[in-house]
């Protein structure tokens, strides 16, 4: 094995001389950095990559909605079509949040498909669905490489536990080993549920992470997208207390209801939402990552100096109406 | 600076013989190694150590105790001595939970302390509470470690974004930059909220992880414990809208009472909890750490060849009354 080397430390490299010729910048924290990105170095995602999850109304009345992004290429692109394709038959109106398992997932589906408090007929999938194979939790690597070790002391010379290199792909969180890319299980992903190998999941079975980075998932089930908006109404769910965290059949209750989930692009304009998110290959994006494993902010009195992957959340936003 | 190199991977190396002589060894899923752990590497928790939270009934009437296990020597033992005089002074009981940021932390205290929304007067702390210093963050080194590089390929190879080493000691995860080492702020850890530097805290606020792990906290803040039974109470509470995650003054009402907080040796016996821990230094944990970074376990295609240190959480149990 050669030696783990994080490009991001080149990511981050790029920060420094702005830090150098302004000694002031040292005190702001990142969310300040990002506040002060200039417009272009925001990208729009395409309606066509957003879903809004519609839930039933909070115990007090209130709306719930979630909204998802979905993975760009070259990741999991049969599986995002999958996810298209399953919300506009309107197939996962009426299905439920079905397990809640703390520090780890929830996951919402048929509660009659793979539930161990399933209790009827699991619900027909619509036609033209894909089949994908398990070669697809990986892409070919979508960025050279500068392979040489960065600086010693440097920020990403230290390592990560599950890849040789962790980087950023036009805005997600990814980790490598060379030949191949994957996305990785950061809090807030979307995954595709699945029955045991050689089955990959349709897309009609899907959890998001709700506590430490499950890392050992990557690369053996197919990540889609991530939360973009709501997802406080999916972490703070009652947990469940059957096996892997499923609703037992005493608690089918707390199963919360998903009314609907759409297509952005396919809600009439005014109700169609906008996000964009920040360019992880622009200079405001190195400067925030470099501050997050470096944190000169007030509170701080001992910089960490590196940060896990997951501890640099991509900043998302939504552009206002 | 020198490689990083974790020491885990000198634990891990004790369980590949166990794996070599045992190929149906390979297919036992973490939660069963631990499961399958002699009675004598269980380690008891003594009373002193274990504090019982009761928060208020929730809305369904149903009791809500939450199991809070305080840290051993060398680490933050003034705040934990502390900790231990506001529980019997009683100071604990009536305060509320006034923060909840998803993905980061919840937090507890006097609402009127270091709160945005604050109403009234901070309550009176009682007396004798010590006073530590920053340099109370970090100990001594608890281990004497293996600085050779595990063979090519090994598990513990690949580094920890924020430490030389990672390791455990006692029943705790810690990290290490040589000559100190410090506890890590994993899911379900339990810090002392504080305010600007020199300020160390006194433990009269108390926060838990509900996120990926914030390491950016390690070395900045105060662990004095962990969550060991009830997390789910508070990691599914309803997030703050306020900054930083605080109840706004109109989410007032979504703050949770504290009840009561006691120290477990001070109860009655009848009411005492009785917990322990599966020894870091034993040869299951070693077995339990290898599975959980290699999942041979049959879901489980692709092993990750390495896992974060908050991703090998310390088995915890309730001893049976």
């Amino acid at each position: 094995m050669t030696r783990p080397l994080l490009s991001l430390a080149a990511l981050l490299a790029l920060a420094a001389p702005a830090l150098a010729q302004d000694e002031e910048e040292a005190a702001l924290s990142p969310g300040e950095i990002v506040a002060q990105a200039p417009a272009a170095e925001w990208i729009g995602i395409a309606p066509e990559d957003l879903l809004v999850m519609t839930l039933a109304p909070a115990p007090d009345g209130s709306e719930r909605k979630v909204v998802i992004q979905l993975m760009p290429a070259p990741f999991s692109q049969g599986w995002v079509e999958n996810i298209r394709t399953l919300a506009r038959a309107h197939w996962y109106d009426g299905i439920t949040v079905n397990r809640v398992q703390d520090n780890y997932v929830v996951q919402w589906g048929d509660p009659n498909y793979d539930n161990p408090e399933a209790e009827g007929q699991a619900k027909a999938l619509p036609e033209g669905l894909k089949v994908m194979s398990e070669a697809g939790y990986t892409a070919p690597v979508t960025k050279i490489r500068i392979r040489e070790r960065p600086p010693e002391g440097h920020v990403g010379t230290r390592g990560d536990a599950y890849g040789d290199w962790t980087d950023f792909h036009a805005g997600w969180p990814i980790a490598s080993n060379g030949p191949r890319d994957w996305p990785v299980h950061c809090y807030g992903m979307v995954g595709v549920g699945r029955n045991m190998s050689p089955d990959t999941g349709t897309g009609a079975e899907l959890y998001t992470v709700i506590g430490q980075a499950p890392r050992h998932l990557d690369r053996n089930i197919a990540l889609a997208g991530r939360i973009v908006e709501g997802m406080e109404y999916l972490s703070s769910l009652p947990r469940g207390h059957g096996d892997l965290g499923f609703y037992t059949a005493e608690e089918a209750d707390k199963r919360t209801a998903i009314v609907s989930v759409r297509v952005a692009s396919d809600l009439p304009e005014g109700e169609r939402p906008a996000f964009e998110y920040l360019s992880t290959d622009g200079e405001t994006f190195a400067r925030y990552a470099d501050a997050r494993a470096n944190r000169r902010d007030p509170f701080f009195i001992t910089p960490a100096g590196g940060a896990d992957i997951c501890n640099i959340p991509v900043p998302v936003r939504r552009v206002a109406d």
